[in-house]
């Protein structure tokens, strides 16, 4: 902000702060397919982006070169706002595609529509450039966006694999974006795959194929 | 990481960096005495991470200048995983606090110990300048600390407040270092906190002194 506000402004300025503040606390009432890694419980969207936001900082050596590791961290955290209006679509719900698109265009109208122009403007830049996928920066983002619920489903002998399940040439599709997004992760993705179909986790489409 | 390593010690550094993730999880199982802003259920410490973080971005205009709002992020994201080991300690709870900085050393030295050397020093460094709140970056980090659950206990009529029969004045203690790490926001917080009073959210000890 390089104008000076008069004080009506600044406090309009921040009660619109504060009401985006209020509005994405409902990200903690979105419920993911994936569950803790204790199993206790299904996981919210608000914790699973804390968790990768704290994966951009502790895997950021991986990240690919020309990734901003701040810019993928703001980025985690913004993520899935949207799916406070849209909902969370299950990874391999092909039904829930469909329109997904749509819907998430019209929440982050709203949802970033309610900070100050400036502000809505910078976060929506962050969604659209992670949801677009091409920069290094959204590549890292969304590798960790599939390797947070990996993590999740090993730990817990196959976790929302095994309740819908999903065949092996899926799981390895789904998680293609970490070849291009965290390239050095890659060969311990494809090991833990491999390790989780030997051990039944995920069912084996390629027998007899 | 300047030195290369063999493929044996690459594969042990990230085992070191994914036991850390995986550990993490369990702050998701950490609850406060703070609701959603629903007050359909208690907040979890991961969750409130991710809004401490985000509202880093959103709010940090009002950071007070020499503040470094990224690493103010990075702060926000691991400033609770002690309580992995260590436990949530209520704000207005005086017995809990008194083997509160024991618990909380141990618990980092474990926690940040299962990071590569590296990382564990870094992510430490964090924790421990949040803890001692001198830098801007960490007074703003703990002036965000107090405002979220402020904004929750406003949106649930009283909240914790309520619960603990908590008085005006510790309420405003507790809210103190928003005035040095948001000074721009304190006027609003003095006003929430006298609106509060008048509506019966907070018990009013000021009466009859
Ligand atoms: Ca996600």
């Amino acid at each position: 902000m390089t104008t000076v506000l008069t004080p009506h402004e600044a406090g309009q300025r921040l009660e619109r702060q504060l009401a985006f503040v209020r509005e994405i606390d409902r990200l903690k009432g979105v419920l993911r397919r994936t569950t803790l890694h204790d199993g206790s419980r299904p996981e919210n969207s608000a914790e699973h982006s804390w968790h990768l936001a704290a994966m951009a900082l502790v895997l950021s050596e991986y990240a690919p070169s020309g990734a901003e590791v701040s810019r993928a961290v703001q980025m985690c955290l913004v993520h899935d706002v949207v799916e406070i209006d849209a909902g969370d679509t299950f990874a391999y719900d092909t039904a829930g595609y469909v329109d997904k698109a749509e819907r998430e265009q019209a929440a982050a109208a709203r949802v970033f529509g309610l900070l100050p122009t400036d502000q809505g403007i910078a976060l929506r830049a962050l969604w659209d450039e992670f949801e677009e996928g091409e920069t290094p920066t959204a590549r890292f983002a969304n590798a960790l966006d599939r390797l947070q619920p990996l993590l999740a489903n090993l730990a817990t002998g196959g976790g929302s694999w095994q309740a819908a399940g999903v065949t092996r040439s899926r799981v390895e599709r789904r998680m293609g974006p970490i070849e291009r997004g965290c390239p050095n992760l890659w060969p311990w993705v494809c090991a833990a795959i491999e390790r989780a179909t030997r051990e039944g986790l995920i069912r084996d489409d390629a027998i007899g194929v």
